[in-house]
């Protein structure tokens, strides 16, 4: 089967053989935001021309793919949920046979709903990797989710606006114009990761994130920061805040993402007494063959 | 003498007799956002074309004016300071004689500097109508200040940026695209005063506020939010972050602002159980005032 994972803004496929293994993968800088609506059978088949005798094997899709903005909309699955729930709720497309959109989840706590569409299966493509019992993990990106595991059952998550807040206030807020350009190469040295330190330190002091958003403000006013520790102390401020909120229960948070970003939230869990078990960003195939066996697509794992 | 507050997008001007009564009025939409530098002078001129024997009368000027992006930069006062710390420390400019501008104040504080530079006067302005004793006073806006009073000191105070948050979210982020343009008339209806009280109340919950903004997106994919009321939750939700993490002692909480603003940070804090009273704009006048007779550009008060 195919198992391809179409984000926003990029697109990620792999040919599985019946018993989840790998045979060839293919990436493209094709998100979804480059496709015209009606137009993602087309652009699928062109993805795939490298794979000409792939045309008529079933196919997985997760991710915004599945969104209103995507080939179709996948409507939410409820939370706790596990592989078997999510195969059972997957979502054919009417313009090419055999293929299903995975659905996201959506999960109600205390009033309040939180949403994931593709994280979902790159936390279930985790689990082989993990074994019995709870677990944490931790999804950093413009939304980072954290989601809690028991066995094979994704039972909650939260979400964090994180890196979009970042990205907003080092664009368009009052802040931008005090922040030089991205320094490059130099973003994780060592004057990079004091100030970054220096913010995740502020994130646990009284005020709130309003009030350390502005003291930002003041100390490139009053000299207190240099100019390029901006940018870092804003990013350790604000992955401060979403740790000290989230308050991860003791023990190890699993890390899924790029290694950069990765790598920030890892020395802030340590630096607050966390352990971190940092896993890479392709566990999408291992979910999507997990769906897939559950719903008949290929076979039992070898 | 002539006493001015001029900030980023306004100019106002009160003439004040010696008994610190006020003579006349101007007020103008030429902030110093409009001045090109080594213009102040000409500017001001211009400014008070109606008050043609006003010319070589001292004047005391608040604000931006007073920053790097205006006149000249007034170095910031310590805080703690009363009006006699600020007249010492006013900074005459080069180019108008017996003219000076009020310097900011920088507050420090367990390791971390705060700073403000206009609210001083408006914060000093309101010192006549509290009497002895122990005070604090919010001035809500892009930048919220909250200050302790304690007598005729400003003995500190702290920023939230809150304002300038709602702004960059309704703006420019992932959820701007989701609301509606601003009502305009509607804003401050009974459907509007809902939705902002159901952000108050979600700011008290835990997750934190990088978590309650992704909330608002998913309220919005699920529906449990309709679209006319993510700008009220929004605006309820920072207000009610900003004053759960400030924490304001038990008491009367002194709002200085524009009507609708106030109105808002009047239904926040009462919600909370704090008393509140409003206080007009205006204020700045009687602060300039009082600093230029702490200064002896006017004699005592009547």
């Amino acid at each position: 089967m195919l198992a391809i994972d179409w984000g926003l803004s990029t697109f990620r496929a792999w040919r599985l053989a019946d018993d989840g293994a790998v045979l060839g993968q293919i990436a493209a800088a094709r998100g979804i935001r480059s496709v015209a609506p009606g137009g993602f059978a087309a652009a699928l088949s062109d993805l795939l021309a490298a794979w000409p005798d792939a045309a008529s094997e079933p196919a997985l899709l997760c991710g915004m793919v599945g969104s209103r903005q995507g080939w179709a909309e996948a409507p939410y699955t409820a939370c706790p949920a596990e592989a078997a729930d999510i195969a059972a709720n997957l979502h054919p497309v009417a313009d090419r046979p055999g293929t299903f959109l995975v659905p996201g989840l959506c999960y109600r706590n205390e009033g309040t709903a939180d949403v994931m569409r593709g994280e979902e299966t790159q936390i279930l493509g985790l689990l082989g990797a993990l074994g019995a019992g709870r677990h944490t993990v931790c999804l950093p990106g413009t939304h980072s989710k954290w989601a809690e595991l028991d066995g094979l059952t994704i039972t909650g998550f939260r979400t964090a606006m994180t890196g979009e807040m970042f990205g907003l206030i080092r664009t368009h807020s009052t802040l931008a114009s005090l922040m030089p350009d991205d320094p490059g190469g130099d973003a994780w040295g060592e004057a990079y990761r004091a100030a970054f330190d220096a913010g995740l330190d502020r994130a646990g002091a009284p005020g709130g994130l309003l009030n350390h958003l502005f003291g930002i403000r003041a100390a490139a006013l009053t000299g207190d920061l240099t100019r390029a520790a901006l940018a870092p102390f804003l990013s350790g401020l604000l992955i401060g805040h979403e740790i000290v909120a989230l308050a991860p229960p003791a023990g190890t948070v699993h890390l899924v993402g790029a290694p950069g970003l990765v790598a920030r939230y890892a020395r802030a869990l340590e630096r607050r007494g966390l352990l971190v078990r940092c896993h890479g960003e392709e566990t999408a195939a291992h979910g999507l063959a997990a769906i897939g066996r559950a719903h008949g697509l290929i076979g039992r794992a070898a």
